[in-house]
């Protein structure tokens, strides 16, 4: 089968691979239907991370092929979605709805790879959620971003304690952070502030319920978004950069007792401990637990009541995915999906 | 009137002083029953915060002995319980709950010291609170302990989200983490493991309601702590230092998607942006809200079902506040009651 191996930093390579086999009865292959390009492959791709044949990928949909002995929950045949981080969902850690700590949790990224033809997903009860039947091929997309870039934005909306009547700013205007002003919408925020400066992004922001664009940045981007509230700050701050710059942005945006929900990946980030006692804000963060949000946000697609596919700006065959890989590191697109 | 000035990193003393006067309408000045010393009294006495000329104390009870002409909600001969932070309790901040951030808070420490006979007390109907009649006497260390002690690690536990069947780490045996077991029993903690190598402490920390003891710091705890817990770390846990080793151990020693509630004031904390996103605890620390809670512990003293006053194992007269300092940095006292 074909798959997407990065050999070095910006050199990604569709390359033929061995079909993935059963390995243990709680194996579940599938054969994707879609997949797409995370903003996290472009930390290696940028050399900001190991990358040395890293099978790529861990975004996918796509349609059972064949089970492990002890698969109860999914069967061949049914379309399923699945987390970026592989989990049993039965552990404690599971059960307190943080999958993406499970006992036996696992990364997709590097090591199974979903840009590609096929995947091995262990575990393939707690990982996958299967839709009723086979869904409309025009949600497809959408289907594929609750795999992650969705999740990630809901889990960082969760995080920062979203809600009703709450004001909510969101730093970073990428995929992940288009998809938290989403999840603020649809979780009942009155007022959702993005931080971008990129027209189109403005645009899509608007379209998922942004209701104030800042275009500042660092101190003058809090500065705006203290005027805008009250001088106090934001209720809740989503964080989906993982810079310095953007992890301070976002401390100070949020206002005493507030929440921030921080999912960019850091890097190089480090928080000052008198700085972070003296803000008085609840800080959660972390590789986002997607199994917990699956069924609903799965349900939320299938009733048409959100459009989270309309993040993927290009679609290119999983033959160009170098190209696809290019595109989002030029930033000239937010988020590529990739067909099979 | 007689006050506690430092002058200097370890230069404490007792010292005639002009009465304090109403200054706002809505002052109060109250002469003190009790007061106390405080751990973090301790920094500026050791050279590790800037020590020049600082009216000492921020720890209080006493009776009203004039008020503003807005003042509404206290008056002369009220037995009264404050916060170390002033607050207006009306602002957005406090009606959330974070009333030591409220957006006209002042800190007692420093400028006000209540380690003296008389202090004059800002915002009086939003800081302080009467109690039903004059206490009995004996009642009066806890009470003290209310304002600022206790408060702090009942913040603590309600920040580390302390709940019924939950397993709680302390880190920190000083009269804060102590505050902390006893805030987390009472709270319905079924496990509660303090951290602790001395043996007087561990004793009032079983007093308080500890079910383990952990002697061993460091990596070595949090393994200690990781065994008590099927090796997943605890659900909640306590940071009562404020040093980089407490709070590394406080970060190693929660479960994913645990909570941390630190309110040791943090000396040369830092904190790691990428180990802090795959450790993916809720994190929330910072000075305690102290007035948010200091009815129901008001009433939990007076009902006599708590007694957080038994922390107190040094009493002096006022005029030996060196001393106590002294008992406090070389460890002899755990927390030094002064009387008045």
């Amino acid at each position: 089968m074909k798959g997407v191996v990065m050999h070095s930093p910006g050199d990604v390579r569709v390359e033929e691979r061995e079909d993935p086999k059963i390995i243990e009865p709680t194996d579940a292959i599938i054969r994707l239907a879609a997949t797409c390009i995370c903003g996290s492959d472009l930390w290696p791709y940028r050399g900001a991370e190991p990358a040395e044949h890293l099978l790529m990928g861990h975004e996918y949909v796509g349609v059972v092929e064949e089970v492990g002995s002890e698969v109860k929950t999914v069967k061949p045949g049914d379309f399923v979605v699945g987390s970026f981080v592989i989990s049993d969902n039965t552990c404690e850690i599971c059960q307190a709805g943080f999958q993406s700590k499970c006992v036996h949790a696992e990364f997709v990224h590097g090591t199974i790879g979903t840009q590609a033809e096929k995947a091995r997903i262990p575990h393939a009860d707690g990982t996958l959620v299967p839709t009723p039947g086979q869904p409309d091929p025009e949600l497809i997309p959408s289907l594929l971003a609750v795999s992650d870039v969705l999740g990630t934005g809901w889990f960082a909306a969760v995080a920062a304690d979203v809600g009703p009547g709450k004001t909510v700013a969101v730093v970073g205007d990428g995929a992940v952070g288009l998809m938290g002003v989403l999840a603020a919408k649809q979780l009942g925020a009155k007022r959702i502030i993005a931080m971008s400066r990129h027209p189109e992004r403005q645009e899509l922001a608007r379209f998922y319920g942004a209701t104030d664009i800042v275009e500042e940045r660092g101190d003058e981007g809090v500065e705006r978004i203290k005027e805008l509230t009250n001088g106090l700050g934001a209720h809740s701050v989503i964080e989906a950069v993982g810079t310095q710059e953007s992890m301070m942005q976002a401390t100070h945006a949020a206002r005493p007792g507030g929440h921030i929900g921080f999912v960019g990946v850091s890097h190089g980030v480090t928080i000052d401990g008198l700085e972070l006692f003296f803000s008085e804000v609840h800080l959660l963060g972390g590789p986002a637990p997607v199994r917990r949000f699956l069924p609903e946000l799965i349900q939320l697609v299938l009733d048409r009541k959100i459009d989270p596919g309309k993040v993927f700006d290009l679609t290119l065959p999983l033959e160009e995915a170098a190209e696809g890989y290019k595109a989002m590191d030029e930033r000239r697109a937010t988020k590529v999906l990739l067909t099979l």
